[in-house]
């Protein structure tokens, strides 16, 4: 039993067209005009399919298909909103990869034993309302219905208001699940599986992301006047930091990331020697105690390098979340589907967040990466190859028939 | 023969009432209101004091004395405006400074030979109208009338009319001058005497500095899926460059300054990967040589620290001032002054521009530093002790008189 890929990818095609921007990508923010266009497509192809459609509290659209036994269903989903500007891939190969499971479990009039449900997630994104994963998570009771309503996008508009605007406010009653199992398609995201050579990945878990403040705090002088010797430059300081943060996460091992992203320079004047920097710091890993050595080590270079300029750090770790590894039963269904297909593949974790580390808090889980072009994503430049969507959908296919039993 | 020095530091703390600031400080614009009302002050002492008064067409106020002998004359010059939000010392204490000589002489009943004049530069901070050192440049014909008087401000106000607006506007053959040498007495503005615990400097001239501007064209990419070696973060290089500017400017010799002071960084997002950098590299030397030579390893370093992380650097030298040496002989008669009257000093160079730069183009010249508080300036918080301003005062009495003979 294999999927079709022609259908499949001509899914996709159409799905892009609502919201397609004029270079090839797609902006479909959360509840949207065009996300609800998006949506009724959606929900006209999952009537088709003959699913039974639900839409919960949250706008999170679920589709039922009935297995010969009742119990908890395999729940395989992702989300079909876009950031502005975004890729016409991202996200939407999950939704489509699970509706072209559903078909052709259809075509092969194939019943699984447990019920299927593909879940099409609100506003994983966050490019409208902050923050990302914003639904899943609600779903999972990780934020109140109140919470939810009140996210405000730029232009103040609620998501409350905008979820009933677009006629996707339905019944708390109905959110996805309960489950059994949860299976995510989605493209990488990134150059890994590119650089392997191989279609697809197995998604062992999501890393631990920390987030730190560096606050250096020198003094302003002028650049002429100034003698190097009696400086205390700020950015001098950064720049010793910024350059350790690149050396010890290469140091610690190859699955640890390291970067400084967003720099600010006080008063970023040409022949001003700055007082103040500001910058911060993102380190992710699959292990906690990995993290924290990061962490600990970050600590350590901002205080050495902070001493011997005169210059007064602080490190502020605002935010960390912690590693989400996967289910070992459902990254070994997921493997053992690929080896059945002879594809090759490789291990990996998913160093961005995705709906899949709320329901892993829950119910048994794993992900499919499929491969994309250089790496990028959250663009008009993303692109996954259509056989390659083909070999995701595929592994989708076998791993959640495993998981539900035919 | 030694200054007033009480009666030198009430005028300054007069003048520093025109523009005062709540903190302290002044904030006295070219051509403002404020500027108008310490002219109007300035012009009022020039005229008890005996000087002929003579105002430019830019503005540029000269107070005559004439010597026993016809001639050139030794002007003693500097600048009442400020930056805004500035401090109460910067160019005041050389106009003020100039106004006690005169005064000093006037009481001791002293003609010199050669005529002494004292000069207010108009707009030398180019806090108001760019560039700076603007009216100094334009006596000596570096700019044309028509270019000065085209300067506007933010709120696009010119030059020319404001001029007119604070009745400050004169004629061509009223520019100070012919010299037979310039003296200018300032604040250092930086560390160097308060560190060597002296109160006065013999200025040797005004080091040449040089403007670079650095991009560095990376990849953006996500901060999670992108794993290190993969990474063409414009940042990290930025980062080793920077590092590298402190380091050759401090391994050159102890007279080289090298600044890094502005800095953007695109997308400056916290989990994405800067694919761009954009910053400046100051350079400043008293020989054209060594500037140079920083110029040139700052070349090699950018394209060393590019070429491991695959990064595209360009790197645009947009403005050079080549280095001003003052005169040997201005030079010897200050240094023999402040020997003369036994203080302590150091010899130095400026890192800064002053309009003795554009007069030793045309005039022997030559400065005296004043000690700066903490190096500080350009702020409510410069300061310079009374007596380190007497001590200046004194020394341009003395290098005034051997320079005009008596």
């Amino acid at each position: 039993m294999r999927v079709n890929g022609r259908r499949l990818n001509e899914s996709l095609r159409l799905l892009a067209e609502k919201g397609a921007t004029s270079g090839g990508g797609v902006s479909r923010l959360a509840l949207s005009d065009e996300d609800r266009a998006g949506r009724d497509l959606l929900r006209q192809w999952m009537g088709e399919a003959g699913l039974r459609v639900r839409i919960d509290d949250f706008g999170n659209m679920t589709g039922h298909r009935p297995g010969s036994e009742a119990g908890p269903a395999v729940l395989l989903g992702s989300h079909c909103d876009s950031v502005r500007g975004g890729g016409r891939y991202d996200g939407a190969v999950g939704v489509m990869g699970a509706l072209e499971v559903i078909r052709t479990l259809n075509d092969n009039g194939v019943k699984t034993r447990r019920p299927l449900e593909l879940v099409n997630w609100t506003n994983e994104e966050g490019a409208r309302f902050e923050p990302a994963m914003l639904c899943s998570g609600a779903a999972i009771g990780r934020f109140t219905q109140e919470y939810v309503y009140d996210r405000a996008d730029r232009e103040g508009l609620r998501f409350g208001d905008e979820l009933r605007r677009i006629g996707y406010l339905g019944r708390e009653e109905d959110r996805p699940g309960p489950a059994s199992a949860y299976l995510e398609l989605h493209i990488e995201q990134g150059p890994a599986l590119e650089e392997a050579g191989v279609p697809v990945g197995v998604v062992e878990g999501i890393v631990g992301i920390t987030w730190q403040e560096v606050t250096l705090e020198g003094q302003t002088n002028h650049a002429g006047s100034t003698p190097m010797r009696l400086r205390h430059d700020a950015l001098a300081v950064a720049a010793r930091i910024i350059t350790g943060v690149d050396r010890l996460t290469r140091e610690l091992d190859s699955l640890a990331v390291g970067t400084v992203g967003r720099v600010s320079v006080e008063p970023n004047i040409i022949n001003v020697i700055p007082g103040k920097v500001v910058f911060s710091v993102d380190f992710r890993h699959p292990q906690t105690a990995a993290l924290e050595t990061l962490a600990q080590e970050l600590e350590k270079l901002v205080n050495e390098a902070s001493a011997a300029t005169r210059v007064t750090p602080t490190v502020n770790r605002f935010w960390t979340s912690e590693p989400t590894p996967f289910a070992p039963e459902v990254i070994n269904a997921v493997q053992s589907s690929i080896e059945e297909l002879g594809l090759p593949y490789r291990q990996l974790w998913s160093g961005a967040g995705h709906d899949a580390k709320y329901m892993a808090d829950v119910y048994p889980t794993s992900m499919i990466f499929v491969r994309s072009k250089g790496g990028l994503s959250h663009c008009e430049q993303e692109y996954s190859a259509p056989e390659d969507i083909e070999a995701g959908a595929n592994s989708l296919l076998l791993a959640a028939t495993r998981l539900a039993g035919i």
